[in-house]
Formats: structure tokens, sequence, C-alpha cells
């Protein structure tokens, strides 16, 4: 037996293929996860094994290895969330995203850091040793919300699409925020005397931080979908650029002391439009699916090594601080929200509601990055209370708060996710508002929005497409595509059924001559409309049409590492078009 | 900056990246790999980085560890290998495979290991400190012929089936005759005597190390198969137990000391199946591609790493021993195909000719394994010969040899690959003589493979299946499958080509009435033929017919961490069923 040899990569299987068992046991049983939210039900198998080892070796359970979490753990995870960010909302609502995001948690670092202290100077509670300092460092850790934990909780009870990106965006952008006012806050920490110039050194890192990590983001996610230009001939690795650029843009942001959260968001939006139209579509579903099944295991392995790491000794039990941590949190987070929604409020006519404000409050749950933070701290007599403390709100706030909030939700009739993707129609109508709305910006001279976004798709249409995408003479439509992609499905449905060729259904006849009729149409008003957009729009849907009757079936040869059956591109055979229009006709 | 903190990860990405970046490099240039084969150009790559970084630290590029290659490089490319292995063709030439194989490769490793003993007696060469043990142990880490190696050139030459896999077959095979010869000389050469009974020993690991690992792989494979049955309610992480699954297997046979290749082998080729048959089309491909993905990363990175420990001082520059290796490994191989071919022939209908002989001879590439191995040698004074030896073997058959081979077969007219798969008409055809054959052998009491297959066939679906399928109650017949995969492939074309709907082609129309009325007739051959087939056939075309109307279009919600989009399990809609049928009616 040589364990030894094959030590690391064996446990690191095994620990995912726990991880995977467990979700599986969890879905085997469909009323458990209903219930319950699943990152609840990992914390507690984590909890369980955690006590297990406890109890065998009688000493503590390794600790969640901070380097591990940021740089393998969370980037599949960030990035899943980046590439699925439904853009719309989320640049439709950035500035109040930005606001809570930026603001907020400032507003809460300062709030959570200031009551602690003075909580700290009861004598009874024998705080007084924890400087004002230390409780700022403490609140700029806990005050951020979690990505990982809201996404959990946040997808299982499918609330309004502006309601879930007003706090799914915030956790995601504080990263930038939290990260400044942690390390300011270390040092400070480490400093003897704290000049004024370095607090406006530390406001000046704010846009550095952010700015720094978008910029690094966007770099990256253009050159990956430059790269992907070249793949035409080899197909199997396009998902590979994929994955290589936004870890990339990730781990060179964290080298220069940057955002890497914002950075690969960045880069994965940036990416997605040209990668998605550059790749084949094998290669798009393996990206999609490999995103989804690697942020998946992670975000398992994430919430089961939080309850591993949860038992311990690591802890000093000082309950009233711990209890105030707690009440704190929750406190200043909903004053945070009142506050800045009464100055949203104020300048938008799409107002936030009280209901969605309570939720928003109180969905600000905290996770792994807190955990992880507080592991980093510089070694000081109360760290044990401070990842008490910590460990409780996680705690606190993924069970008691992520166990009721589906309940909450339901009871205040909180307005839900809609059903159903928008159907062409509706497409059609956004898109027509968007030009016209653009259009009145343009002559009243307000430059909102609309202006910079149909300014941006001029630059996009006219440079961009161009260098990254492979066949630039002929970008498609964004409803050309989506008209594609409903027609494959609908016959991979059909195929399915058993229904090709033997009956063409009537509802997918009308259907598609409604899609095909309605394309045109806009087309046509789009042309009319305004100047800025594609003229080849139409000329795209007579490509589709033109194609036609010009595919046979083809099989491709038997197989072969580089390639996968069925890739080989289809040629033209002359003779057989000329025999199937004759019969058609 | 703060490289430390990232280095791993940024420089493992990194390799990865220029390892990719090289790829479509030369695929950018059609002409390049036409003529010279990928795994040649990747080593001159590696070459060139060696050079630059031996020119700038005038020190020696690090060496490929071999660990790293033997835990993380190898099992994609073996379980790549595995999983798309043509079953058939393989299990049909089973015996001479493993006579190759073992045989074959035991002849190589004496035959090579004496010789270079005679030619280290020589005084002119100054090698007489060179034992026959040490001799040995280099023939054993020189014999094997390296499947990476093989498959880089054979997969671009595209002969035919039968060749391939007895090449192929055997490359992979050999590794468990490889890991004894080695282990058992290596400890020979660390013992003072060797007593008979250490030999005998020896030969009873040949069918421990191949056996347990075909057993630890079976194990794996079928645990696999049967957690899939589980993963109905979350499909993300389906791909994910064919990986985990796979290289535990691997792991677990290099821990117990057994074959690791033949382990993964037997994990892909017993789970595939019945994997196919639980997980869902998405996951499917999502495992292919990524399957495709990571072996052709592992494969680069594995040519590049060779090119770059090339250079260096790791040398001893004897030209004599050098020389004399790579003639003997070309004669022993040619005279070992010559003779065991000899043999096979006798006891074969199907014979190999002599050009498939030539081929099989000089397709006997070395690689990566014999470079890692040298590399674990124990230190000793002559380390240094082999090491020049077996880096002048490798990049002599893989430029020489890789680079002519393709040329050879042409002029030789070596029979090819057939373009196409096998159409239904054929598939049927092949199943009708094995149940004919099956029966015959069992009438006239000759226990061949036909029998075996039958009687494996008939366990298979008597037990097996209801274990590790889904819906045991109704199985699918291979046919069925195949036809269901046409019709979607088909239905995919047609919606690209915007035939959907608007007019069905004739030919689909024909070629699937063809196909269905195919279909019936032979489930009921099948089932005249023999009561040991499945009498589920015919109800599954029933079924497939059957549900002809019952599927309308659906979408599912908008975005969620563990679905992907179109999942959902369509619901029958009695109302539009009735509707539907009424107009085609």
């Amino acid at each position: 037996l040589d364990y030894q040899h094959v030590q690391v990569p064996f446990e690191i299987t095994l620990w995912i293929m726990l991880a995977s068992l467990a979700k599986i046991g969890f879905h085997l049983y469909n009323k458990l996860p209903s219930v319950v939210p699943e990152s609840c039900l990992l914390i507690f198998v984590g909890l369980i094994m955690g006590g297990i080892i406890y109890g065998l070796n009688d000493k503590s359970p390794p600790v969640m290895d901070s380097d591990i979490f940021f740089l393998y753990l969370l980037p599949p995870i960030v990035l899943d969330a980046g590439y699925f960010m439904p853009s719309r909302p989320f640049f439709e609502n950035i500035g109040t995203i930005l606001l809570y995001a930026v603001v907020g948690t400032i507003w809460n670092v300062f709030g959570i850091g200031f009551s602690l202290y003075g909580i700290c100077q009861v004598k009874a509670f024998r705080l007084q040793d924890v400087s004002l300092l230390h409780n700022l460092l403490f609140g700029s850790l806990i005050a951020a919300v979690d990505p990982v934990a809201v996404l959990a909780v946040f997808e299982e009870i499918h609330v309004n699409e502006k309601l879930h990106i007003l706090v799914f965006g915030e956790s995601l952008l504080n990263d930038a925020v939290t990260v400044v006012l942690y390390k300011l806050f270390r040092s400070f920490c480490e400093m003897s005397t704290i000049k004024s110039v370095d607090i406006f050194v530390g406001v000046g890192k704010f846009f550095v931080v952010g700015l720094g990590g978008v910029l690094v983001g966007l770099t990256f996610g253009l050159t990956a979908a430059f790269t992907t230009r070249f793949t035409k001939d080899i197909r199997v690795i396009e998902p590979l650029f994929v994955f290589l650029y936004s870890y990339l843009s990730y781990l060179t942001a964290e080298m220069f002391h940057l955002s890497g959260i914002v950075a690969i968001i960045a880069c994965a939006m940036g990416m997605k439009r040209y990668v998605e139209a550059n790749i084949s579509l094998k290669s798009h579903t393996t990206v999609k699916y490999f995103m989804k099944m690697w942020s998946s295991v992670s975000d398992t392995l994430i919430f089961i090594f939080l309850g591993v790491s949860t038992i311990g000794e690591n802890h000093e039990w000082n309950w009233p601080y711990i209890c105030f941590t707690v009440v704190f949190c929750l406190i200043w987070r909903a004053l945070g929200v009142l506050v800045l929604t009464f100055f949203v409020n104020r300048f938008h006519v799409n107002t936030i509601t009280s209901k969605d404000q309570f939720i928003i409050a109180y969905g600000g749950l905290r996770g792994a990055i807190c955990f992880s933070l507080v592991f980093l701290l510089p070694d000081f007599h109360r760290k044990k209370l401070f990842i008490a403390a910590t460990t409780v709100v996680i705690l606190f706030t993924v069970f008691v708060q992520g166990m009721t909030i589906r309940p909450l939700v339901d009871l205040l009739a909180v307005k839900r996710e809609r059903e159903s993707a928008p159907t062409v129609g509706e497409q059609i109508h956004i898109r027509f508002l968007d030009h016209l709305l653009a259009g009145i910006e343009d002559i009243s001279g307000h430059w909102g929005q609309y202006y910079w976004k149909d300014k941006l798709e001029y630059f996009n249409s006219k440079y961009l497409q161009k260098i990254l995408l492979r066949e630039y003479d002929q970008p498609k439509s964004s409803i050309v595509l989506l008209y594609e992609k409903l027609e494959r499905k609908h016959a991979i449905e059909l195929a399915e059924a058993g229904q090709l060729g033997h009956a063409p259904s009537h509802p997918s006849l009308l259907r598609s001559g409604f899609l095909c009729s309605n394309n045109n149409r806009t087309a046509i008003t789009d042309k009319k409309l305004e100047d800025t957009l594609n003229p080849d729009v139409l000329e795209n849907i007579q490509q589709i049409l033109a194609r036609n009757l010009y595919r046979i079936r083809r099989t491709g040869p038997a197989y072969n590492r580089h390639t996968l059956p069925g890739e080989a591109e289809p040629v033209e055979h002359a003779e057989e078009i000329l025999i199937l229009r004759h019969k058609s006709l």
C-alpha cells in the first residue's frame, strides 16, 4: 500500500465525491430541500463530520484554508455568477447597486464598528482591551454580504428579477469596498501613528481597487473573445479559453491587490456575447454546463468546510459581544437600506417598495468570505473572540434568516420572478422602446442610460465586433439568434416526441411563421427607426431562409481525439438541393 | 505586487494557456499539421522553450516531474481512450492484443536487455560496468509502446479499425507488464542475491497487477453507473461522477501497486453504457467534450514538457550504446510482431496481412511513459546514459517514425478506416449474425466469443441493468437508441437550415419511415430468433410512436445555479394533444 504517493489527489477527489453524494442525498427526498435551504443542510453535514473528526482525534478538525478558499473555491462561483448575470436588469439598476455596495457597506462597517466599541466600554462585559481600530477591522469583515450565501438562498426563492439583482449585485460589488477597508484597518492596526494622509490614500484606493478590477477583467475578457476567433479548426479546446482567461483575470487582479471578484465578473460579462458567437454550439453547452457544475461543487465544498471548521477550540465565548454583534448587524443593515432607499426612490419613477426593502435588509446573509477573512487576521489576543462572533453571525444568518426568508416572501406576497422567458414579441417591443428613448434622450440633450447604451452599441458594432468576431461581416441581431435558438430547441423536442417528418404540427407551423414575419417586421421597423441600427438584420433572415434546403445529413469520420462526431462542416451538394427543391415545388 | 500568493495556480494556468495557444497556432496554417504530426510540432516548441530557459538561466530547465505526469497528465488521456474505445473491435481482437501486449512486451524487454548486455561486453565501448540487471531494467522501460504517442500519430493517419485497435490496445494493456517488470528488476537491482522464488513471485504478479486493475476499474465503473441512477433531480453534477469515479479507480489501483491504466480503462468501458442511459443528453455532451478537451490539453502539455526536459545537462552521450538501443528497439519489435503474428494467423480466418504487420511493427512509438520511468530510476552512476538513450529513442520514434508513417501508409495502400458510421441496416445485419453465431456455437458445444458475449448480454439484461439503470423496466435496444440519435441530429440540422415546419423534406420522410419499418422488422426478427433477446424492443418503438404528439414546447424558470434553461421535464397537456390529433386527422 502506497498511500503517500496518491494522498493529495485522492483526498481532494474524496472530498468532492462526498460533497456530490451529499447533494444527491438531499435531492432524493424532495421535501427536505423545499423547506430547508441546501446551504443549511450542507453546513449541518459539515458540523456532523467535524464532530466525528473531533471525537475521533480529540483535537480540532482542520480549518478551511483561506488560500484554498480564495484561490480555488471562490473563482468558479463568481465566474458562474458573472457569466449568467442578466445584464439588462444589472445595468438598469447599476446606480442603486453601487450605492448599496459602496455607501451601504461603509455605513455598516462604521456603524457596527463604533457601536461594538461602545459595548466594549461597559465594564461588566470585560472587553475594555478591544480597541476602536480592532472593532472597525472586525466591522469591515463582518459587514460584507456574501455572494455565495445570497445566491444559495435567493435562487431557491425566486423573487422578482429587480429585487434579486439588487441583493446579488450588491453582494458581488461590495468586495472592492471590503478588500480596501479590511486591508486599510489591518495596516492601521500595525502602524503606531495614523496620519490624515493615510486616510485620504485609503479613500483613493476604493477607485483604484474597483476600477482596476474592471479594467483587468475587461482586458482579459476581450482577449478571450479575440482568441476564440481562431479556434474554428480545433473546437474541443474552445471551452478551455473561457475558463483560463477568467481565472487569469482573477489571479492577476489578486496579484496587484485589486478586487478579483470584480475582475472576474467584468471578464465574464465582457467576453460572453463575443465568445458565444464565436464558439460552436456544443462548446457553448459544455461551457455553461461545466460552469454550473464547478460552481455547484465549490459552493457545496464551501458550506461543508464551513461546518467542519466551526467545530473545535478556536472560539472564545464572550456572549455579550457575540449577541450584540448579531443585533448590530441586523439593525445597521436595516437602517442603511431604509435611508439609502429613501434617496434612491426620490430619483426613480420605478420605486423600491417597502416589502422589497424588507427583503433586501433581511437577505443580507454572511458567509464564507467573512469566515476566511477572520482567519487571515494577524494574531492578537482577542482573535478567538472575533472568530466565535463571526461563526455565530454566519450560522445565524444562514440558518435563521435563510430558513425563514422563504415563508416571509410567501407571507408578504413579494412579487415573484416571471415563470417564462420573454417572448419574441416582448423582446421586439423592448428594443423598440430602447431606440425610441435613446432618440428622445439625444434630442432633449439628456445623456441618460439609453443614450450611453446606444453609443456603446454603436461602438460595439462599428469596431469591437469587427475585431472580436470571426464572421464580422455578418453580425447577428439578438432576435435572429433567439429565433435560431427557439427553432433548434423546438426541433429537438419534435425529434424526441417522434413527430419529425411524420406530421408537422400546426402550432409549430403557425409559430415559426409568426416568428419569421415578426423578425421581418422588426428588421424593417428597426431600419426605419434609426440609422445607427444594423442594416444586416434583414439580410440575416434572408440568409437563414436561403440556407433552407442546402444542408443534408452527413456523418464524420468514426473517431478522433480532437473532434467529436458530427462536428464536420456540412458541404453543399448541388444535386441533392435540386432534387429537394423540385420535390417541394 | 504579491506574486508568491498566486504563483502555483498562475503558473499552471499559464502553461495550459501556452499549450492551447500553440495548438491554435498550428491549426492556423492548415498545411503544417497535415505533413508533420502535432506531437512533433509540440516537442519542437518544447525544445525551443527549453533552449530559451537554458540560455537565460544558464542551468538546465526543470524536468517534467514523474509524479505530475502519472497523477495528473496521464489519467485524462487514458480515460478518454477508454471511454471512446470502440468496444466491438477491441473484444473481437482481445486475444491478439493480449498476446502482443504480454508476450510481445516480455520478448522485447529480454531481447533488448540481453543484446545491450552483449554490446556492453565490447571493450572499445567502455560500458563493462553496466550489469545485466541494469540492462534488463533499461529494457523494461524502453520496450513499452506508449499509448499517448501512438494515439497522437494513429488518429491522424486513419488506418482501418482492426489495425488501429491492435496497436492502440497493445500500447494500453502493456502497462501491466511494464509496471511488473520494471518494479521487479528495480527491486532485483537493490537485492544482493536473487532466489528462484522471487522470479516465480514476479510471474504471479502479472496476473495480480493486470486482473487486479480490471477488478478495481469495474468496481468503480459499476458504482459510478449506480450513482447516476439517482441524479435525476440534480443534472448539473452528473458529469462530475464520470470523472471522479474514473480518477478514483486510477488512484486506488496505483495505491495498491496495480496497473492504473488498466483500471481506468476497465472503469470507463464498464460504466459507459449505463451512464449514457442514465444521464441527460446535455450532461453526456459535456462529459464527451470535456474528456476530449482534457485529454487534448494533457497530451499537449506532455509533449511540450518532453521537449523542455530534453534540453539540459542530464545526459551522458555514449554513442555506441545509444545507437544500438535504437537499432535493437526496431529489430526486436519487428521480429516479435513477425513471430507472434505467425501464430495468430494460424488460428484465425481473418488474418493480419504483411502490410498490417509492417505498420504494427513500425507504429511502436515510445513516449512520455518511458521518459518518466527513466527519471524514477534509483540513482546510480550510469543513470544519465540511460536518460540520454531514452531521449534519443523517443525523439527518433516520434520524429522519424511518426513523420514517415503517413507516407508509408499511403505508399503501401494500407486498408483505411471507413468514412461513415455503419448504417442502421448494417447494424441490424451484424446483430442478426451475432445471434445466429451464438446459437450455432451453443448447439455445437463450442464456447467461443459469441457464446460468451450472448451469456454476458443475458446476465446484463437480467441483473445488471435492473440495478444500474434508472428506468430498468424499459431498457432500450441499441438500435432504438441509434434511431433516436439520428432523428435528433437530423432535427437540429433541419432547424439550422430553417427547414423545420415550413416544408418537411421528402428524404427525411422516406428515411424515417424506412428506419421505423426497419426497427419493427428487427424487433420481430430478433424476437423470433432467440428467446434470450429482449422482448421490449417492440414496445419501445411503440412508445416512441405513442409519444408522437404528446410533447409541447415549454420554457423553464429564468435562471438557477443547479439547472440549465430548458431542462424541465415536459408535461402532458391533454387538450393540446387532442387539438393536434384533430388537426392531423
